[in-house]
This record gives C-alpha cells, sequence and structure tokens, in this order.
C-alpha cells in the first residue's frame, strides 16, 4: 500500500485517527440514483454486470468521479459468491435475490462448496484494475454476512418476517450451524480474494441481523459473522461491520471482530459509540433526509458530524443504501458539507 | 364495570398490579391463521368483514372460546375509521392498505374530517354486542397512531423506507403537523367511541414509528400520539402503546401517554422496563419463535415471563402479530405455559 493510500482520510478514520476532514462515502453511491449506471446497465442484467470485469470498474468509478468520496466501494452484491459456487438464483428487479430452490435440507447445503478463485475470476480482475485506477483512494471490498446471506437461501426471496430461517435455527440448530459455517467460509474466502487483489478494507454487510434480538444474534448469527471476518484478520485492513435496526447488536457486532462499526439512523452516533466501546464508527444520515431541503439536510449533517466526535474515529455514510430517486446532486451538496465541517 | 371485569387478570396488570396468572392475548389472535376465520370470510373483503357487525364480533369472539385468552381485541383494522371518513381506500390481500390517491398536498388534507358515530355504527354496534358477550373477559379496543396512518395515507401503500412521509415531514413541517393533528383528532374519536361502547382498554398501534430516530419521533410523532391518547385520558382505561422495532423509542412511548408499553422481541422486557420506567409493559416472544417445537416454545416464554418480573406489571403477548402460517395448536399450548407459570 502506498503512503498516500495508507494515511488517506477514510483509513486513517477507520484506524480510529482524526484525519483533516471527515471522510465520507456512501452505501450504493454506486447504482440506480446516478443516469450514467443505468444508461451504460440498460439492458444488462444485474448478474451479468456483476461478472463483466469492465463494467464493474466503470460503475465503481462514477460515484468516485462525481462527488470526490473518499472511499470506493466495487460494484456487486451479496450474492455474487454464492452465484459463484452454483447457487441458482437471479436478481429480480423491484423484488431482490430470488433462490430457485431454498436451502432447507441438509441435501441441500451438501452442495455448497468452497469459493476457487475461477469462480469470481472476472470480479477480482475487476478489483485489481480498480486498485490501480484509483490511486490514492481506498477501494472497499465486501461480502453478505453469514446471517444476512442465509436468510436469502432459506427463504428463497427478501422475507419481512423470515419464518424460515428462524424455524431452522431454532429446530434444527445443527443443520442451522452447519449451513452457517458454510456460508461463512465463502463469505471469508470472498473477502480474502479481494484484499489479497487490493482492496484496503473490507465491510461485512449483515443487513437484516437486526431481525434478531441479542441472545438470538449471539447464539446463532455472531460467531459465524467473526468467522467470515476472521478470513482477513491477517491482512491488516480495518473491517467494518454493518446492519440495519441493530440498536441492540451494536457491541455484539463490534465483538465479532470489527474495526468499525456501521451504524443505521436510529442511534445517535454518540450513544453508538457507548455501545461498540473502543471502535471506530460509520454512519449514520437518515436516507430519506437527502428529500429535503438542501439546509435541512446540511443541519442534519452537522448533527451526524457532531455527534461523531464522541467517536475514536468516524467515517461519514448514510444510515442504509442511497435510495434510486435521490437526487444526485443533493449528493454532492453532501460531500461539500462533510468536506467543508470544522471540528469545534 | 363489572368487579369481576375490573379485577381481571388482563386489566389488573395493565394497573401494575400481580394477578395470580400473568394474563396473556395476542396481537392478531382474530384473524387468517384460525381455520374458522378462513371458512367465515370466504368470498368477504376485509373491510366488508370490519363493517359487519355479526361478523366483527364472531370473529372477536373466535380465540377467546378457542384459547381462553384473558383479553379480547376486537376484529378490525387501523384504516377503518380513515375509510369511515371517506377516504379513498382498499386493502389488497399480501399487499395491505392501498390509497387511491395519496396525501401529500393542503387540499388533500382538508378533506379529512371529523369522525361522528354514524360513520361506524356498525363496528361500535359490535364493540357494544361484545361487551356483554365476553361477560368477565376484557375487550380491547384500538386504532392506528398518527405517524402510522400518515405513513400509509402519503405513501399510498406499505413502503420499506418511508420516503414520501418522511420528505414531507422535513420539506413542510406545517403541512405535516397540520396533517398529523387531523388524523390524531379522529384516532382519538375513534377510541372514545370505542370505550364509551363498553372497551376497558385501548390499544394504540404505532407500528411503524420505529422508521424514525427518537430525535424525529419526538419532533414530529409523540405529540400527535399523546393527543389521540389524551382522547381517552378521563375515561379511566388502561392505555397500551405499541410498534415494532421501537427499543430507541420506549421512554418516548411511555411518555406520550401509556399506561402499558408494548415491547417487540428485540429488547429484553427487563431492560424495556428500565426504559419506560414505572409502566407495565406488554410483549414479547418473537412469533416465529410459534414455528419451534413445543419445548423450545415454551422455555422461550418462561424466558420472556422471567423477564417480565422485573415489570410493575406484565401482559404477555407476542412482539408483534401472529403469522398466518402460525399452527393455531401452538397458541394453545403457549397459552396454557403463560398460565401455569409459577412465579419464582
Amino acid at each position: 500500500m502506498t503512503t498516500q493510500l495508507s494515511e488517506s482520510p477514510f483509513l486513517r478514520a477507520c484506524r480510529g485517527e482524526r484525519p483533516d476532514h471527515t471522510p465520507v462515502w456512501f452505501m450504493r453511491q454506486a447504482g440506480r440514483s446516478l443516469p450514467e449506471y443505468r444508461a451504460l446497465r440498460e439492458g444488462v442484467a444485474m448478474l451479468d454486470a456483476c461478472f463483466t470485469t469492465d463494467m464493474v470498474v466503470e460503475v465503481t468509478m462514477q460515484p468516485v468521479r462525481r462527488y470526490g468520496v473518499d472511499a470506493a466501494i466495487f460494484f456487486s452484491d451479496i450474492v455474487v459468491p454464492l452465484k459463484a459456487i452454483g447457487v441458482d438464483l437471479d436478481i429480480v428487479a423491484g423484488t431482490g435475490p430470488v433462490v430457485a430452490e431454498p436451502i432447507r435440507t441438509r441435501a441441500q447445503l451438501d452442495q455448497l462448496r468452497d469459493l476457487e478463485p475461477d469462480d469470481v475470476a472476472p470480479v477480482i480482475a475487476a478489483v485489481t484494475a480498480l486498485t490501480g485506477e484509483l490511486g490514492g483512494t481506498p477501494l472497499i471490498g465486501f461480502a453478505g454476512a453469514p446471517f444476512t446471506l442465509a436468510s436469502y437461501l432459506i427463504e428463497g426471496r427478501p422475507s419481512r418476517d423470515y419464518r424460515h430461517t428462524k424455524a431452522m435455527m431454532r429446530t434444527d440448530p445443527g443443520l442451522w450451524h452447519d449451513l452457517m459455517e458454510r456460508i461463512a467460509a465463502v463469505a471469508g474466502q470472498f473477502l480474502r480474494m479481494q484484499v489479497e487483489a487490493g482492496a484496503s478494507a473490507v465491510q461485512l454487510f449483515d443487513s437484516w441481523a437486526g431481525a434478531l434480538s441479542l441472545a438470538d444474534y449471539r447464539a446463532f448469527a455472531q460467531p459465524h459473522s467473526a468467522a467470515a471476518l476472521g478470513a482477513v484478520a491477517d491482512l491488516d485492513v480495518p473491517r467494518i461491520h454493518f446492519g440495519v435496526g441493530t440498536g441492540e447488536l451494536l457491541g455484539a457486532m463490534g465483538e465479532a471482530g470489527a474495526d468499525v462499526v456501521g451504524v443505521d439512523w436510529r442511534v445517535p452516533l454518540d450513544e453508538a459509540v457507548r455501545r461498540v466501546g473502543d471502535r471506530s464508527v460509520q454512519g449514520n444520515l437518515d436516507p430519506t433526509t437527502l428529500f429535503a431541503p438542501p439546509e435541512v439536510v446540511a443541519a442534519e449533517a452537522r448533527r451526524v458530524l457532531d455527534e461523531g466526535l464522541a467517536a475514536r474515529g468516524h467515517v461519514f455514510n448514510l444510515g442504509h443504501g442511497v435510495l434510486p430517486s435521490i437526487d444526485p446532486d443533493a449528493l454532492a451538496r453532501l460531500v461539500d458539507v462533510v468536506h467543508a465541517y470544522e471540528r469545534p
């Protein structure tokens, strides 16, 4: 890693330092909110795009060029490594990931093999190319956390209540833990390949972990998230861990092995700091704030920045992904507000 | 109110007393999980059912007969009073409430009038009839809280992110507060009519308030929930206030004027008690637990009961509504577990 890169505001904040300005990037910064993205994706299925090197590179770069954000996140989807090992799934527009045969038996679990470099060669080629193109701007690699991936595999599609997932968890804990171990191995392998190809940080998305109570999270999810994060523990890159509605879980998510805990908008960052202890935090402007007038967005952003002062390190982000109907100019203005913020 | 009724375990627990057994009822205990309900509803649209006195009475009684729960909740839907004042909406199977013309302007707001007794005469007739039929078993009246009702009116249908709702809140707070005042008046009027017709308690459902941060909840929702609950403050009935994913809001929801705060499964009841102070709590078994084997359900129920000992009064319930695919026998067994529980 070059000095410029390792001293970038994003990596410094992840390490718990205070760079000159608070770094900012946005979950789903690459995607449907950008007209240049919609133009490029026209007629190309989501998963095809994720496995096409040139497209991954271009889409990843688009928000970096447009906004001057402090980090890129490589364009992909959390189901990509599952698709890569042969799970029959697709991303259906307007719905999300749909698995042809939801996985609910040991025989199906036994079909889930390790992820080999050849399975994701075009993806990893994109990471390598991006590392060169980005120069001093860090690239964040990512994977879905075992609970969230398991919920898609078991439900077969996005769910409101995770009934089949939780039923397996409580009815056949042996099968549950074996499945989670398997998924954690694949997620960990995918993270490791990305870092070895040049990613400077990783984020593990446990988007739906907030559906679990703390006791269930600790018993059924945390050990497997820890295994996935542990797969890159020796590689000296910061590990970010994020989920939605995880107010009760923030401490436990940190303990799973995160250097940075991502926080949604429900918990103010100063309170989040009390829950995660000596870790950096990432977040946490409510994404829907971006539909408000600029002066309201700026005031809310400054409140988040003020609350973030309680943290060792603070990476500014939204509390969840950019919504497709958000005006890119609102995000551009938000980057300026964050970069212009002067600590008291 | 008869002595038998006012000394019922449910009302005693709401008042913060310790009846001989912990009372139990289930949100959505009347509904699709019951074969006798599905038979009765066949060919009848949901909103038609809600405005048919005999059907409301019969459906409300079904779970009382089957389970021996400690309270009935009258069968209805939170959009019923909106339909009753003339909002063009329907409940679409598999989707939820759909509003023909989402309300986003002052001209539309000005169309929302007060609720008059004649608008809900068949509904109130059902409450009166139920009060007689139930004898010593309390009937819970209910209404949707202003934020949750506003979210349906503004989005036009169930939403994941409440983007239009939050946009109005932040972009035109004057319009927002006027709309919320209007809805709170209707919700309060509906609650008052139910209590005057014989309901012994009320529950205000702010199902989706958990989408708000505490600061936004206090600024944009709480005063209007307080107004709705305030409409029955002089009627000497316990007021229950419930929402999903409201861990950060529990204290503020109590302060809105609740005697009992409903808690979803994400916050253990002993921790909830620390947040709501000197109030009773209701909850909070994860509804999906009911898909697990009986011995797992019983153990989880006893954990909830143990944690509920920290409260002044505890009304056992699920942490959200009964799922349609839950086996009624599992609920029957759960009632037995709760009633057999002996406090240490």
